[in-house]
């Protein structure tokens, strides 16, 4: 068989090593989340677990095992305390904590992401932005200038920042992963159409567009 | 199932078959078709389910179990042929035709999105970007005019839109989506941070960027 140059996207991760919480509830969490603050927003107290499933559009059931994954969060019968479970999935998310990003890739993505207020609101600070072009080295986006890669390294660890958001082109996303790994970050948000292959002690998001709008197309092509 | 030798041509497609594939199926198809892709880039003729498992990071009898939805594309013996698995992959995932697109909501994401060529390098043509800040209207992005909300509906029925690119922010995200399904759009591709609720004959296939960062910093947390 030929050796193929395809990259090896890293094998999926072992939640089971941290508490058997599958990939399906973490991928619910945030959706609780966004669920949680539309309810808190609009006033309503307590939940059930019947109706907080009809919106999740998972079973009751599910609702109940997925909090049982974190403790419960209260009793069932009286329903939920909407303001408490908000919170307590806010901490599960780590939204409890600021997470310092860098943007690398000033491109149009890169861009618009950093120009993207609400994940501040979230605690996702936006500290640094990079690029290889050197027309953009200087040139500030909401304040935050652009910086070669060259500083990328020392900025990370001088900065804490914890997140990557990577938004290069697919031909050069490997060498950067790589930096980013040596720099001794924590999670790279991956928007090259790509699958990084990073030690285990980096953590991965991939948001792949493409992948994403050929789905849909396939969804329509039926 | 087929143990013939010989290459067989795929069977016309049983497009009621095809309702019963799962998600997981179906999420794993552009990334066969992205692998495919750089294979054939790599000059890679002939590829076995064993390797094109490890790539993929499933089982070669998922590989198999996958591709016998659609009719199992050759004989395991001698591997797949990589120019035909990626053509009938495209097939499938309806990129053998052009899909005509607009986008709604001209805001840094919007214009990103925009901005980006890839998508059309697979088929996919942003026609027409509107927006409700009139401010907006009459901006060109890559050559295409920025429209008042007021022309969507005509303008998707006359250019045979089947796309709507969704980055308006959640508050009108409701509204647009009934205006686009009154328009008869068919796919809903809806970076809005909430779940729109639209008829079955309407696929949505959503990018919830905020979900995907919180599930990042979830695993960082951990």
């Amino acid at each position: 068989m030929e050796k193929s140059n395809v990259q090896v996207p890293l094998r999926e991760r072992d939640i089971s090593s941290t508490k058997d919480i599958s990939q399906a509830v973490i991928t619910r969490l945030p959706r609780y989340f966004r669920y949680l603050g539309d309810l808190k927003d609009a006033g309503v107290e307590r939940i059930s677990s019947q109706e907080l499933s009809r919106i999740m559009r998972v079973t009751a059931s599910q609702v109940r095992q997925d909090f049982n994954h974190f403790g419960g969060f209260g009793q069932q019968g009286y329903g939920y305390n909407v303001e408490y479970l908000y919170v307590e999935i806010a901490k599960i998310l780590g939204l409890n904590q600021l997470h310092r990003l860098i943007i690398i890739g000033a491109g149009n993505l890169g861009q618009a992401l950093a120009n993207y207020m609400n994940f501040e609101k979230r605690g996702f600070i936006i500290t640094g932005i990079f690029d290889i072009n050197t027309e953009l080295i200087g040139e500030k986006i909401r304040n935050i200038p652009i910086q070669p890669m060259e500083k990328m390294k020392s900025f990370v660890q001088e900065n804490d920042v914890d997140i990557a958001v990577l938004t290069v082109p697919k031909s050069s996303a490997i060498k950067v992963a790589e930096q980013l790994v040596e720099c001794g970050i924590r999670g790279i948000w991956n928007f090259a159409h790509i699958d990084l292959e990073v030690p285990d002690n980096v953590l991965v998001e991939n948001v792949h567009l493409s992948d994403s709008l050929m789905k849909l197309s396939y969804l329509i092509s039926k």
